[in-house]
C-alpha cells in the first residue's frame, strides 16, 4: 500500500463524554481502520487518556489546542474569540491539507461557526446544512437542514436538496436520489409561506423531486432526502430521537417488571440487541455538515467510543467516495 | 337521574373509515358511556349501517346531512359551499344548543373551517388551535398548535399557552400546568424570529412558564403544554407517531422472524399488548380544538370503534370538566 493514507482531525474535546470516550473512540479506529487519525487537545489531557489504552496504534497522533468550546457559551462569539479552541485548530489541519477530514461531537453551533469561519462555503452555497439521518432503509433518510440555520430563505432549502442529493448519490450510490419536502400535507398549496414557495422552486429543478412528505414517508423510506428549514429539521429530528428513546425504555420498564416476563426476554436477547442496535445512534456514526470547503462529519453530542469510531469511518467513506468533488457540481445561481 | 343527559354530535361521514367505524364506535358509546349521540349523516347510510349491530342503543339518534367533506377537498371552500355537510350539520347542532359538543375524525381544515365558520371565535382568541397528545405521564403532553395555522403571529402562541393551560387545569386538575416553547435549545436566544420573540413574551406572563423545551423534555414529561406554530407542530406530531410506529413495527419483525422469538414472545403477549395499548391513538379519544364557541373534539383520521369511542368519552369528559368554561376566563388584550 505505497499511497499514503488519509488523515482525519478529531476534535477530541467536543461532545458530552469528551475527552475520554472521543480517544477511547479514535484507538480503536485507528487499530481498525485504515486511517491515520490526529487527536486535537491539550497534549497534557490526551497523553493521559492515551495512556490507559496501553501502546498508542500506529497512526495516530496529537496535534495541541489550549482551549475548549464549552457546550453553554455563544458558539459563534466563542470560535471567534478562542482562536485555539481544538475545533478551530482541528478545521486549521483540513484548511493546510494536513488533514482531509474533521470529525466533532462538540456544539453544532461552534463547529457550523469554525467550518465557516475557517475553511468557508463552497462556491455558489449560500449556507451550509447539517444533515440528520432517520433509521428507515438500509441508508436511512437524510434531512437537511437538520439545524444550522434557524431561518431559511426559499433558495436555502433548494440548495440543501442539491446537497442532499449529491451526498446520497455518492456515499450510497443512488443513481436519483428522492428528494421530498417537509410539510404538513401532500397536496402542493399546503404549509407556510416558505414550504409553498420551495415546492414551486423544487419542481422547476431536474432534480428527483417527489413533492410534500411527512413523518410517515419518511419511516417508510418513500424518500431519500428530506429538504426543511434549519428549526423544523432540528425539532423533528430530536422529536424522533425522544420518541424512539421512549418507546424503547417503556419496552424495558415492561419486560422487567414481572419474573415471567424476565424469563421469556432472555430467549429474545438477541433480538432486543439487533433492536436497539438498528436504533443506536453510535451505529450511525456522525452525519455530515454540508456546504463548507471540506469533509466535515459532526457526531452526537451523546457520543461513545463506539460513536466517534463510527463517525470517523463516515468521513473516511465519504472521503473515499468522493462527497466534496460530488458537492462541488452543483449549478450555480 | 332526573337530569337531561348530555347529547354529543358526531360526525359520522368523517374519517378514512367512516361511516362503518364512526357508527360502531357511537353504538359503544351509547351502551357503556352516560351520553346521548346523535349520528349526523345521510340517514340511509347510517340506517343500513346501524341494522349491522341488533336493536338500536337508547340514547343513540340520527341527525341528517346530505352531503360530505372528501379529504382531497379544499377545506375552507367546501365546508362554505357544502352548507348541509355532515361537519356543518353536526356544529349548527351545537349552535343551536340541541347539542353540547362536536366529535368528527373528518378533515382537520374542514373541521376548523367549520367551527369557525358555524360557531366563531371565543373573545380575544385571533386564532383557534388544535391539540396533540404526546404520550408521556398519565394525561399525555398537549402540544398547540399541531396544524390549525401553518402561520403564526407571535400573540397567537401566547394565546395558545393560556388556552393549553386551562384546558389541562380543567381536564386533568394540573393547578399550575408547567408550559414550554417547543424551540431548538434551552436559551432563551435560541432559534428563529417567531421563538425568540415568544419567549420574551411568555416570561412576561402569569403562566407557569418553564421555558423553551425539546423533544427529550417531552417524552421525559418535563411540561404540561408545548406551544409552537401550526406548521412545526404538526411536523413533530406526525414525525413522532411515525417514529412510535416505526420502532413497533421493527419490534414485531423482529420477534416474527424466528421460530425461537415467536415463542417466547407467547409469554409476553399481555406485555406487548400493554405495550401497543400505551401508544396507541385510539386510546387517547381524540384532541380538542381550543379556542371556538363550543366543545369540539377531533378524533383522529385513521380513528377506528374504539377511537371513536373514546373521542366520545373525551367530549363528555370536556363537559363535565367545563373546559369551555375555564377558556373563557383567558385575560383578553
Amino acid at each position: 500500500m505505497g499511497r499514503r493514507r488519509m488523515l482525519i482531525a478529531l476534535d477530541a474535546m467536543g461532545g458530552d463524554r469528551a475527552p475520554h470516550e472521543a480517544v477511547a473512540g479514535a484507538v480503536q479506529a485507528a487499530r481498525q481502520l485504515d486511517v491515520d487519525i490526529a487527536l486535537v487537545g491539550p497534549r497534557g489531557v490526551l497523553e493521559s487518556e492515551l495512556a490507559r489504552h496501553g501502546p498508542l496504534p500506529a497512526g495516530l497522533q496529537l496535534a495541541e489546542a489550549s482551549e475548549n468550546v464549552a457546550m453553554d457559551e455563544s458558539p459563534a462569539q466563542t470560535v471567534r474569540k478562542k482562536r485555539d479552541a481544538s475545533i478551530n485548530v482541528a478545521m486549521d489541519l483540513l484548511k493546510d491539507g494536513t488533514a482531509a477530514a474533521v470529525v466533532s461531537a462538540g456544539n453544532t453551533g461552534a463547529v457550523v461557526a469554525s467550518a465557516l469561519l475557517n475553511l468557508g462555503r463552497l462556491p455558489g452555497i449560500a449556507r451550509p446544512a447539517i444533515g440528520a439521518l432517520f433509521p428507515s432503509s438500509e441508508h436511512g433518510v437524510l434531512m437537511l437542514d437538520a439545524g444550522a440555520n434557524a431561518e431559511c430563505k426559499p433558495s436555502y432549502l433548494v440548495q440543501f436538496a442539491y446537497m442532499g442529493s449529491a451526498y446520497m448519490r455518492s456515499m450510497f450510490g443512488i443513481a436519483r436520489p428522492r428528494v421530498g419536502l417537509l410539510n404538513i400535507g401532500e397536496e402542493e398549496n399546503k404549509g407556510d409561506d416558505l414550504a409553498r414557495e420551495v415546492h414551486q422552486k423544487l419542481k422547476r429543478t431536474q432534480l428527483n423531486f417527489i413533492g410534500n412528505v411527512e413523518g410517515r414517508d419518511i419511516a417508510q423510506g418513500m424518500v431519500d432526502i428530506v429538504v426543511t428549514d434549519g428549526f423544523t429539521g432540528n425539532v423533528a429530528m430530536k422529536i424522533s430521537e425522544a420518541s424512539v428513546d421512549f418507546v424503547l425504555s417503556r419496552l424495558r420498564q415492561l419486560l422487567t417488571s414481572k419474573l415471567q416476563y424476565r424469563l421469556a426476554t432472555l430467549a429474545l436477547r438477541q433480538a432486543f440487541y439487533d433492536m436497539r442496535r438498528h436504533f443506536d445512534y453510535s451505529e450511525y456514526g456522525g452525519v455530515p455538515l454540508l456546504g463548507v470547503k471540506g469533509v466535515v462529519i459532526v457526531a452526537h453530542g451523546r457520543s461513545d467510543a463506539n460513536a466517534f469510531k463510527n463517525a470517523l469511518r463516515t468521513a473516511q467513506e465519504a472521503l473515499a467516495a468522493g462527497v466534496l468533488e460530488a458537492l462541488s457540481g452543483i449549478p450555480k445561481k
